[in-house]
């Protein structure tokens, strides 16, 4: 199968507006869903996981979701179009890599995803650009409403909702709050700043969540515990936490504009160069330079380069990003020139 | 006192002109020679290097030896205005930071110079761009000659000329060939190269001679023996070593273009991007950017600049340059920033 062409520039993720987005990228919330009367994903065989991805697929096309809702099957899919779907936050790596029957739903401009057959019977996962946690619960809280009036939901009244890993058990909801901190990485006061955030029992990770390195100074946040404390609770601890962050690294970002002006100046018209020049370049060096320039952008230092095309270029130079836009494999040293070539043209349009 | 103003764009090794220069930057030829009658420098007390100076001085100002011909003392210098000197190749780093009564004569649009108390009472030395080793014996023979006629220079019929050091007695000649070899040097074939030179008697040494770094990719090759050998049989042997570098040299860069376009061009762009980004530098990264830059623009991937633009910059950006045409002393940090600002400017008027 091939996936329907994703228009550019599309995409919750990419938008680049609301609340503190030249820090905060995005706010995600993740409910992790089961249903009752079928055993958890890692204990079903093939045939069980078929009716569930079947059950689970018909009541999601049906729910009145949102009008753009596509149900994309995983198995037929090729690797790269399964890397594609996790490069742009709507399936996990787990979710690609995995076996058997599942899918993805998509919906409302990649803002809400739905994996089916993921940890969890159902992740269903709501995305929006900016600091926007309650909002983004609201309407997470809404498409949870559509799916429960359709879908039994393993549910204990002392627990809460029952989850396949014991840590999710309770609200089953994960926040995430994407960060963008280039500022406090640059003066090494991120271990602080994490130190800090694991205190008040919230994890710090990489762009693409657990086990995955800080590419680009993008950094999620997200809350550890679901049990023994309501929805909004979590939300008001996280929503505090992230706003200290934000704080902190505008105070650096100001502390560096009139303290270290110079050298603030030539790692971002350095990092501006390197991107115009290049002719080979790695996804790893692209996202660091990226975020050095995104900085720039952001602090007023460069001004002829938008944000939403700073964040399409991390996307669209990712490695399957780069394969489907060419429509077939493509080695990583030949990936390294048409990234190069792509953020050189990308940059010039500008 | 201060060194009157030489024009922008002269000197010598700025020209850019004459064989082989893609390659060979300069060739240089020096004669050492002493004063019969008078001790050797290194015994003199300052009353005698004053009269050396004094004695040396009147001739070569009377000697018709160039239109252009000045006579800078040495001792009354600051430190920039004599590392100004150095950097562009007319005295030697001893000259500069020795002591006691000294001077350099100055003449032929910087090819000639001629110190006086250096190592030796007179070091003559004439310099032309591109390898131009015969043109260069010629030119300078003809300064010695009129030096002769009004100098009683200390000669055996035996050894030949007589120096301070033992080693360069005879001919007393030593000719240099500044090479500029970045495809050598980074396709790491340098050690190989400078084995078999000294296996030939000839010394490799750094942009600025004996016990200097070779910054910027350019070596200096130069003879070692200066007893035993005629004049012609030394400069055959340099020449005919010099040239078979430059075929090396060429060929390398002819495989890179072949076989590893991308990675070449790669190098050459950022360099590029790098000069024109970057708000705060090095002369060190100063230097070796404009190396691959030299490179591109002689290999044609790079068009819209020139090469003797890229020689100036080299010398301009060189800390005394900068310092003289600030006309003060300037700190490290403050010549970082301006250096980058001069290069942005140079490079913009292309």
């Amino acid at each position: 199968m091939t996936l329907p062409e994703t228009p550019k520039g599309t995409g919750e993720w990419l938008r680049g507006e609301g609340p503190e987005v030249d820090i905060v990228i995005s706010s995600r919330v993740r409910l992790a869903r089961n249903l009752s009367g079928y055993r958890f994903r890692n204990s079903c065989d093939r045939e069980e996981n078929r009716r569930i991805n079947d059950t689970v697929r018909s009541v999601v096309i049906s729910a009145n979701l949102g009008e753009d809702l596509i149900y994309y099957e995983l198995e037929p899919m090729n690797m790269i179009e399964r890397d594609y779907l996790v490069e742009r936050h709507l399936i996990s790596k787990e979710h690609a890599e995995a076996e058997g029957p599942r899918g993805v739903a998509i919906c409302s401009g990649e803002a809400l995803s739905i994996m089916v057959n993921e940890e969890d019977h159902l992740r269903i996962q709501y995305l929006q650009s900016g600091l926007k946690l309650s909002e983004t619960w609201d309407a997470i809280n809404r498409v949870d409403d559509l799916l429960s009036e359709r879908l039994d939901f393993a549910f204990s009244p002392t627990l809460g909702y029952l989850t396949a890993c014991p840590t999710n058990v309770g609200t089953a909801m994960r926040l995430s709050v994407m960060m963008h901190l280039p500022a406090l990485e640059w003066t090494k006061q991120l271990r602080k700043v994490f130190k800090a955030v694991s205190k008040m029992n919230l994890a710090v990770r990489g762009l693409y969540g657990e086990g995955t390195r800080a590419s680009g100074d993008f950094y999620q946040i997200s809350n550890q515990v679901t049990l023994g404390k309501s929805e909004g609770e979590i939300i008001a601890i996280v929503d505090s936490v992230v706003r200290q962050i934000v704080r902190y690294e505008r105070k650096v970002r100001q502390a560096l504009l009139t303290q270290n002006r110079p050298n603030l100046e030539d790692r971002i018209w350095r990092a501006h160069s390197m991107l115009k020049g290049a002719r080979i370049i790695s996804s790893e060096e692209t996202m660091s330079l990226l975020s050095s320039l995104r900085m720039g952008v952001n602090m007023g230092v460069v001004k002829d380069i938008s944000i939403k095309t700073l964040n399409e270029l991390f996307l669209e130079t990712q490695p399957a990003h780069l394969q489907k836009s060419h429509g077939r494999e493509i080695s990583v040293r030949e990936r390294d020139v048409m990234r190069a070539s792509l953020v050189r043209k990308r940059l010039a349009e500008n």
